[in-house]
């Protein structure tokens, strides 16, 4: 049987090159190289895709646990993920043979189910989890298995406990992750399948979470969605242009590192947290008391006192005397006027997982940040969260997890080859 | 604070037809009603939308327990969701007072995360299970709580139990289903949220379940997608055009049922199973292993024997003395031509719900079906499916429920008056 590409099918029968051979009567496709084009997402740069990549619609997220104590086994797998992951950011099938292309009696080599479907911009950010370097918070005893310890950055911990977070073992650590983002949840739930498939031996499925909508904007061209609190995110996020802050505040510098990490440099820190959202008092509490937890409308999304959604807030401004947009807000806590200039890249997802077993829907954040070092960034700003921001009082974090994002791959390279080599 | 009301957002500033007044600084918008039409399906009609629609991209399933014995509350709260519901298909908010229309010491009447949002083709389809009449398996001892034994009509049971099966019973029954199909899941999320939030203290959610991609085609314009199978499903369907088909094998019709259970007449019964797909196992299966048990190539989904997706498939022509089609091949088991004609029109999702804890991903099909009656439609073909296709060995359905689809609503009408009244 010959090879049918995934573009291809999309042009129907056009593009058809060879007789139709062997059992099952297959057919090779040509592919439509425009339509690739306009659905794709550059997978080499100076930073690894789908950090400040336009956020798209959708979201599966994996977390997997290396279960091999083989160095080369553990190498000989990212080099195969760096290519099925460029092939599947190109919209093509994870490898040239495509989702029929060896023959009847052959495993296929990509199970298929994106045929048809165009790149949808997929995107595949791979990081690593402090298991890979020693011991963790998932396995507290494994030593360092891949004689990694010298080469851990020193901001790859693993998140100290909150106060008021529930966290779940099952949804949180993990050696390895990948972030999928796609326009088409298909696309990205067949990018991290077949990347599972190609790691059979050597990883194994810790836990992942499909996100149905984005909760972020990392361009100005972006609206802004909204989470399920009914509210705009996104609004004060970094945008991609933000050149400085994202030098200051997301790519990790030369300087942050001692030489056996430099692999680091022009990567960041991603840091996962699911969040549960307790929607049923949220939706019995009043529209003021809901604005004056977030501290900003939620119609228009501006902060209170403004009228614009992308006014500034203004800390000052008193309404009785108190502040008008009250100080165990959000906004408050997490604006970057009152945590000494300190921001984040956020690019959640809202996720809804059937039902808690207590007659609620299971629904939240599936909350992503990057930054250049969670310890001076997210840790301080969630701990302050769980101090004193009126939100928290709606939110039960189960899920919890901190990678190292290397820097972006140049031609040949793979992924974690600068950590490896 | 003013009315904001959902489309309207999408026009930016465009109909701003109120000053900013209250605290937050509200808006009222003007609607944008061609693009309202352009994403609509029409919520009334002699059968319910949702079933012949052509399928949207998305689903959020759920099925409710009604959790009071007072008949008077179902009914009531049958009313406010028709009144929702109708609202919410046209790509308005739950109620003319929006998101933040009442004010600021009032909970908003709408959760909001649709706002800015289109219609997306929204469709709400309500049943009714066997416990709304009396005993059932989710509640084998509990009488008829609403006077309604008599009215049951004759082919609402439980499903029976089907070899190979693990049925998990908080994934499976429920007294109220409701099926939110949209083309953005956040408005199928928002839907079925917002109509758990109008029945809350007479409906729990039981169970929910997000459907990322749909397997199947209802029109004919509309390409047939893929499942995780890898393979083309909903070739063989029936298509919404195909009026006598629809008439025979899925609208209930008088005939049917006695006089007290008339209300079900253009109706059909929909049933609902959970299965969990052995994607492992599979993906290790050659290919011709693969379209053997489907009875259907993998590239083009042509019935093996032919070339095209939609040519018959020919169950006499044999290869060396075997049928080409396997005898327990799922098309073999499942075609018309092999069931005395018998169809069902299909409409199911694939999902991906996390890790099963063991290493792989919790994937599969949430088969849905309608059918004129279960008990000589699906029911037996599930029997043979069980008994002999070869697609079993792959499959482990969890989930099971089957609902009492009522016709559609004349003006004026709510979900269930016939019922009721
Ligand atoms: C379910 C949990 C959360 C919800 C519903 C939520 C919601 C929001 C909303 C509505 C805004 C205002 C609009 C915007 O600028 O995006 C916002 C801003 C923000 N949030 Fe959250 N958030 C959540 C969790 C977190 C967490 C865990 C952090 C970090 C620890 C965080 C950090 C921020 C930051 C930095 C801003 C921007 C503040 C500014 O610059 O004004 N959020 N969030
Ligand atoms: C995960 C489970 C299932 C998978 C992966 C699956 C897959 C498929 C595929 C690939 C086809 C061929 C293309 C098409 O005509 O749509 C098909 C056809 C069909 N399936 Fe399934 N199916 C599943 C479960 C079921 C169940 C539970 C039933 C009903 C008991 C069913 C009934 C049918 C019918 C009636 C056809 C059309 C057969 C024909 O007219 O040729 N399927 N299915």
């Amino acid at each position: 049987m010959t090879g049918i590409s995934r573009r291809a099918v999309l042009g129907g029968a056009a593009g058809v090159g060879a007789a139709a051979v062997g059992f099952g009567g297959g057919y090779a496709f040509g592919r439509d190289a425009a339509l690739d084009a306009s659905h794709t997402v550059a997978f080499r740069g100076a930073h690894q895709a789908g950090i400040v990549t336009e956020a798209q619609d959708r979201l599966h997220f994996a977390a997997f646990d290396v279960i091999t104590d083989k160095r080369e086994d553990v190498v000989a797998m990212l080099q195969k993920w760096t290519d099925a992951a460029e092939r599947m950011t190109r919209g093509e099938e994870v490898t040239p043979d495509g989702a029929i292309g060896l023959g009847d009696y052959v495993p296929p080599t990509d199970t298929g189910e994106a045929l048809g479907l165009s790149a949808a911009h997929l995107t595949l950010t791979v990081g690593f989890g402090p298991g890979l370097f020693g011991p963790s918070a998932a396995y507290p005893d494994r030593p360092d298995r891949f004689g990694l310890a010298a080469r851990k950055p020193a901001g790859l911990t693993d998140l100290p406990a909150f106060a008021a977070e529930k966290i779940e073992p099952q949804r949180s650590y993990g050696d390895i992750c990948v972030q999928a983002c796609a326009d088409d949840p298909q696309v990205a739930v067949h990018a991290i399948r077949n990347l599972a498939r190609i790691g059979v031996g050597v990883v194994s499925v810790r836990w992942s979470q499909l996100g149905f909508g984005r909760t972020s904007a990392t361009t100005r061209s972006q609206d802004t969605p909204r989470n399920l609190f009914g509210f705009k995110d996104g609004t004060a996020n970094i945008r991609a242009d933000e050149t400085d802050d994202l030098n200051k505040w997301v790519w990790v510098g030369e300087q942050d590192n001692p030489p056996a990490a430099q692999w680091m440099t022009g990567g960041t820190y991603l840091v996962a947290r699911r969040i549960r959202m307790d929607i049923e008092p949220w939706d019995r509490a009043n529209l003021l008391e809901q604005e004056l937890i977030v501290g900003r409308t939620k119609g228009p999304g501006a902060p209170l006192g403004q009228v614009g959604e992308f006014d500034e807030p203004d800390f000052r401004v008193t309404s009785g005397g108190a502040p008008r947009i009250p100080r165990n807000s959000h906004v408050a806590v997490t604006n970057p006027q009152n945590r000494g200039g300190v921001r984040i890249l956020r690019r959640g997802y809202n996720f809804t997982d059937g039902s808690d077993g207590f007659g609620h829907l299971d629904a939240g954040l599936f909350f992503i940040a990057f930054n250049r070092d969670s310890h001076t960034q997210f840790i301080p700003m969630q701990q302050d969260m769980s101090r004193k921001d009126a939100m928290t009082e709606y939110l039960i974090p189960n899920g919890s997890a901190h990678f190292a994002v290397p820097a972006g791959l140049k031609p040949g390279e793979y992924w974690g080859q600068h950590l490896f080599a």
